[in-house]
């Protein structure tokens, strides 16, 4: 530890609230020398007293003396916060650069801007690098999952260190270069929607075998564990157990029926359903699981509802094991609709901007270091290596069989929290979207009958090419539009 | 008939494509001089020559004439595709224009490109006034419905004229100011959503008619006639009886059997939620119509998921008239669902950006003229008149009322659409919002403490004040956040 000597950083860090620590903490204890760097620098000066014996800690007190301490090609990693913070630091370091150097943004950063930022960066001759980081806190210290975007030259300069600092799955790391420009924080935008469908799921599982089966939170906990030793297995089940099993200090009472019933929610799950749109994607799932939280946080009108007719949670509808099984094959059959929907979202943007996607690779390093880490997720994996192509998670022999498996539970499931009057709509949508895959007929005929008759938008047939519209106001001829 | 004169037309249109025609054609049939311009002018030329009895036509070969033939303050209508073309024609007339004039936006123009449009060109002293216009093509000739935007000096200049050349319900003209600059923009985008909505409804109604109750279209078109003589009354229940009971010409099959079930999509309902999502405001019934239309029209994954296992459609599920009531009411019920989360829309709209906007009104203007017109409507009038400020049309009386009446229907019809493998993810949305609202706790509590598990993300607690922190990974004690 000492001040920074010229040269003598393999990388750096700036912004050094707690993402960007633990990840400085990581890089220096797998031996990579790290340049840190804060606005203020007394969070520099606490992070090398208190972590300086974990590995080589070049604190820097300005910007130039934090680019003068890195190697070139410097690589430079910025830990602000996505939006103009992220701008504002761009603009005072890139004048301190020389081309070949890159900057890592390891934010949350909206993939369109990352896109605006890389294609302005790529003119002054830097490579700017949007990855995604996933696993909280304690995921940038003890490995994350990593998704970087950027160009395939500054992969080959940073993917080994970042490889290194990753989590690891039976030796694989969880980190892959993505594609180019915003790739990485496109893919990581959706993991997050991914993060927030799953949760729901969960969240409806356990109100169905309270309110429906009659389980205490602490029974409940006791179901989630034995799903984590099934195909279920994952860290949201392990610590949806852990939570349900939790008991409030202050009052004795469950923690679940402590805290307030009122989800919050960072933007994330947000943009992912805004882009799906512009996508033409069907995300259900992550869409009713960001409507859940925004529902929830209505207080006013949460308020006025109480007391609007419905059945009453006095009387368990369904009751016994059997139910149990059937809300976890519900609950397996829909995950795998909410991550097919995800792919599905992946595959669109990739055709989009021409990123060139490796789906399967996505599931790979998913599978240790973030939120939504699972056995589950090397099924994925698995599913796009026998297919790569496949337009659909839900076709690949697995899923298909686990789907088949499951349909008399899932539809007794959504069907029984229908006449229990308990909210579900995350089962709701999967099996709506299942259903409507697999029919042979949609009634959008019927909807695109509706709209050439008000708004001569036309329609084809599916007996013959061509667009037609019938007189609807005259003698209801059709004609070739 | 002439050319234009100097000063002699209250109001020009410019754009004569179908709706700006119908416009102009409706200007003049109320006695109003209209000068008319198109960018080619044999669309004008033909205009005259066709329509030049219905009243006093002024047509202008340029953009000079055209604004020269207009009174002062000019009162100037564009009638071109939104987007670039709209900017273009703002660019093209502006600099022609004088301090006073109004520059009319009639076009389906998103309300933050109205927002930039009226601020920068009230820097120029002009007022621009985005105007939602809907009815389509017959209701711009013969009345729409007009939700004018823009400043209240620009609307003592042109209300009178559109309110003349709108529809109208009981001597009630379909045209009201409906708030400042984006506003009517705004409130246009969100009533297609909500068409978008109500359509899905109806599309699921007739699904499960055909498929759990067994009906033909021609059976499926006299329940619709009838429920269109009750509450459901409206220009869509009217003409979806329309379209089921026509007979295809080519075929002899009926004409919802040969149109090609992939649904089309113009945009504003992803707009509508896309706005949502910014606002907080859950519309699932919007969102879950639009996806419903993007999967229908993925023809490549309907094709990839034919064959996955699931209820067959063979067996009717259920059957009578009972079904059809059932339908009914859980059709009205959800829509009520609908137009609550789109009112909520409003709000949530007019209190960000400071509009002002009278819901009742919206709900006043829309009884004619407009795709979603129906009698429905009037009820919403009168719950807001009952209740200016409620935060939710569910409470209303009647509404709630009839969401009471309902609940057995609604269940028993998601429950069966479940059961039978029919999609219906605008109905069961619906009921879960519905559910959810109504819910004394939701499992969000759960959600908050998987996201302060993994995040420390803290929670609130429900008896006291204060932000917590678990130390989940520690002792499990609770700190103050």
């Amino acid at each position: 530890m000492g001040n920074a000597e010229k040269g003598g950083a393999r990388i750096g860090v700036t912004g050094l609230a707690v993402m960007g620590r633990n990840l400085a903490r990581n890089l220096a204890r797998h031996g990579h020398p790290v340049a840190v760097h804060n606005r203020t620098p007394a969070r520099t000066k606490a992070l090398v007293e208190e972590f300086g014996h974990e590995g080589t800690f070049l604190p820097a007190r300005s910007p130039e003396e934090f680019t003068a301490a890195l190697e070139r090609p410097r690589r430079l990693v910025i830990m602000v916060k996505a939006g103009e913070p992220t701008d504002a630091v761009i603009e005072e370091f890139a004048p301190l650069l020389e081309p070949g150097d890159m900057i890592v943004d390891g934010g949350n950063a909206h993939y369109a801007d990352t896109r605006r930022r890389e294609a302005a960066l790529r003119e002054r001759g830097l490579h700017f690098v949007g990855t995604g980081i996933s696993g909280g806190e304690e995921g940038a210290l003890h490995g994350p999952s990593i998704m970087p975007g950027g160009s395939a030259e500054s992969y080959a300069a940073l993917g080994p260190m970042l490889e290194d600092i990753a989590a690891s799955v039976g030796g694989t790391p969880c980190c892959v270069h993505v594609g180019p420009d915003g790739a990485g924080h496109f893919v990581k935008m959706v993991h997050n929607g991914i993060e927030y469908a799953d949760m729901q799921l969960i969240a409806e599982s356990y109100d169905l075998l309270r309110h429906a089966a009659g389980l205490s939170p602490a029974e409940i906990a006791e179901v989630f564990r034995t799903w984590n030793t099934g195909r279920l297995e994952s860290y949201l089940i392990e610590i949806t157990a852990e939570v349900l099993a939790h008991t409030d200090a202050a009052t004795g009472e469950p923690f679940v029926d402590v805290v307030l019933d009122q989800a919050e929610q960072k933007g994330t799950g947000r943009w992912t359903v805004q882009t799906a749109l512009d996508l033409g994607v069907p995300v259900g799932g992550i869409a009713e699981a960001v409507f859940a939280r925004s529902v929830s946080g209505h207080a006013d009108l949460r308020e006025a509802a109480q007391g609007l007719p419905g059945p009453a949670r006095s009387a368990p509808a369904a009751a016994g094991s059997g139910f149990a099984d059937a809300v976890e094959k519900a609950l397996y059959a829909s995950k795998i609709v909410a991550y097919a929907q995800g792919f599905h979202q992946i595959q669109a943007g990739s055709a989009e901007y021409g990123w060139d996607i490796d789906r399967g690779a996505m599931a790979t390093i998913w599978r240790g270091g973030c939120i939504i880490r699972a056995r589950f997720l090397d099924r994925i994996r698995a599913a796009y290596e026998a297919d790569p192509a496949t337009p659909t998670l839900l076709t690949d022999d697995h899923f298909a069989e686990a789907l088949g498996d499951a349909q008399d539970a899932w539809r007794d499931v959504a069907a029984t929290a229908a006449r229990a009057g308990i909210p579900a709509p995350g089962f709701a949508t999967a099996l709506a979207y299942y259903d409507s895959l697999r029919t042979r007929r949609l009634p959008a005929a019927l909807t695109q009958g509706q709209r050439d008759f008000f708004g001569a938008h036309t329609y084809r047939r599916t007996d013959r090419e061509g667009s037609f519209h019938t007189l609807w106001g005259g003698d209801r001829t059709e004609r070739p539009a």
